[in-house]
């Protein structure tokens, strides 16, 4: 059976979470929480499921779950949306962006990705034979270069694919980054893929900025979010699509066909959690305190950094200290300092090699200090 | 923005059972159970949510429940499969159906699908760019016409679509049917992809024989299974996938972008759930009480049917009664009769109508006996 994607092997999340694992190592790789939920948010699952909400849940999502999701929407960002029309509960975000890159994308069309990107977009493309636009991102912050983009646009491009807070680098979009995108495509048939499902996690006061917030884009945009990320459990894989009616119908097709609906007492649960803003609201100030003690304890280690803007991930840089590839070192750092982390050069579709690590902070502040001591032993 | 799959509407499932709550009809249309599952298995989610069973569970699924599917496979079918490399856990029999339909389907491959058949295959399909090709069973009792599956069958056929127990009419294949699909693709380079959803209902001693039961078609064959089905957790959304390993690799390829994971605390639960064979072995007695329940209640109704060999679904006939069409019957049904089917014309393409109504029997006997009354005063 040839592949459908050649170029694809096992993901390095699953490779190095089973290193970390084999070697006893602590696992700053994978993009999740080292503690649980919130013990509320699970009675109410008990609670659902034993009123036997256990059955098909509605194509789009539950009725109360698109209500609360518009409901935060317009708390969070101001932005008013329909929830019947413009709301589409998911299987997680990695469906949310995989219906919308499918209800999008035909054969031929070129999509934008900047790069470092998250390793579904481009399989996402291709599986709808659709045509990755590789654009760098500007080292050494990660902020989009508009004239790149700019240039990388043809006749042929229908999609870019966005990616605020940013996974790994942590960049932040500003308004001007929101501006530029709309002048760039408002005379043109592109659409956008936004996925913020870090939209609750920025530093230092920075607002996320919802691409949807920018009129023209709120027009074009499927944003791609993720109560995983959001409540700490990146294994109930819940989440949704914002789009306007048009592209909510588009998406809904595919959406329908992928995995037809989403576990319902999951989503009451959420629903219901939901109810109260600080549940979410408080989540920047929840990673702020992780992400300062993590860059706190890096200060006193060999390696170069900047904190990171948004996101639960710390970007480091060691090419000052060692020419390694940044997968020898990450493999090394796992078996030998009981440390794990994620390779950049993943992010990029030809393994270009920034001499860069991505450290997950999403962990027991413990933990955290743990492994700030194995990495302030390195040299 | 043009759509991917201009033919699709919402789906007949959406639609009937909006109908039937809105005018408080008995909702006998979309395959689910009215009752809750057992008790157990929710106490079994709760634990596993405490115990922090809330990240991201490993892309292929817990290697538990993997191991467990495995031991189901050969206490009720007989058949050795390898747990870590021929089992994959989905969210749902629609993201196997998906996820294996697009691991093989190429621009311009024909996919011969036996018409009725259900509403997500041709959709995905079509989303890789294949062509359904469509061979209808044969009337009354929808067995297979073989000779007409072969005339269909072109150097562009790379894979053909099963269902058994099958749904809407409730046909189990026999070995007959396997041998002939097995002595039909043998020299050709053709794949199935088997839905056996309904493995664990068939009636009246009849066994579910697995298409991998046979070794030709073992080689060539996904097989999507699904716990909602079997556990009375339609809204749970949890599936899987058994194939042979370089099967299994390409189908993982597709799902690692498509949901990336399933559900880990369900995962759990339903691994521990499977370690007493009887929970599913009893299936099919327990269908069968519901099946005959139904049936002798038709008995007294104008309606003319043939039992069903398997699945949770009755079919009926009435076209010696009415020569209305089976969609403006439905309806009818629901809001006047207060009984809501679903009309099995949306199961073929060009909606062909064969005078023919699916009732789900998969409801508390009290409901059914309702329903049944109901229906006993139609003339
Ligand atoms: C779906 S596993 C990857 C989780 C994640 O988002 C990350 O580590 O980047
Ligand atoms: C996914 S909703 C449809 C449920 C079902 O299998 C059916 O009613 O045929």
């Amino acid at each position: 059976l040839p592949s459908k994607l050649p170029q694809v092997g096992t993901t390095i999340f699953t490779v190095m979470s089973k290193m970390a694992s084999d070697h006893g190592a602590i696992n700053l790789s994978q993009g999740f929480p080292s503690f649980n939920c919130y013990p509320f948010l699970m009675d109410l699952v008990n609670q659902y499921m034993r009123d036997g909400y256990n059955q098909y849940a509605p194509m789009s999502g539950v009725p109360i779950l698109k209500q609360r999701i518009a409901e935060k929407t317009l708390i969070s960002f101001g932005l008013s949306i329909d929830p019947e029309k413009e709301v589409t509960v998911v299987s997680g975000a990695t469906e949310a962006i995989f219906s919308a890159v499918t209800a999008v994308v035909c054969p031929g069309d070129e999509v934008i990705l900047l790069e470092p990107s998250y390793d579904s977009y481009a399989p996402a493309v291709e599986l709808s034979g659709g045509i990755p636009v590789y654009v760098p991102l500007s080292l050494p912050d990660f902020s989009v270069d508009w004239d790149r983009v700019s240039a990388a646009i043809t006749e042929k491009t229908r999609l870019i694919m966005v990616n605020t807070p940013h996974n790994p680098c942590g960049y932040v979009w500003t308004k001007e980054d929101l501006d530029n995108l709309a002048s760039l495509i408002q005379d043109r048939d592109i659409y956008v893929v936004s996925d913020e499902v870090y939209e609750y996690i920025t530093f230092d006061g920075r607002p996320h900025l919802p691409l949807m917030s920018h009129p023209l884009l709120r027009e074009r945009t499927f944003t791609c979010g993720s109560f995983g990320k959001t409540f700490h459990v990146t294994g109930w894989k819940i989440g949704y699509c914002i789009a306007p009616p048009v592209l909510t119908e588009a998406f809904r097709k595919i959406h329908q066909f992928v995995t037809f609906s989403t576990a319902t007492p999951l989503q009451y649960a959420l629903a219901e959690f939901l109810m109260e803003p600080s549940r979410y609201e408080s989540l920047s100030d929840f990673y702020q305190q992780k992400r300062d003690l993590f860059c706190g304890g890096l200060k006193k280690t060999a390696f170069e950094f900047t904190p990171a803007q948004g996101s639960f991930f710390q970007l480091v840089s060691y090419g000052h200290l060692s020419q390694a590839s940044d997968y020898a070192l990450s493999v090394k750092m796992c078996q030998e300092v009981g440390v794990a982390c994620i390779p950049v050069s993943v992010f990029y579709h030809d393994k270009q090699d920034h001499k860069l690590l991505r450290f997950c902070f999403a962990k027991d502040d413990e933990l955290l200090e743990k492994a700030l001591g194995l990495l302030q032993g390195l040299d």
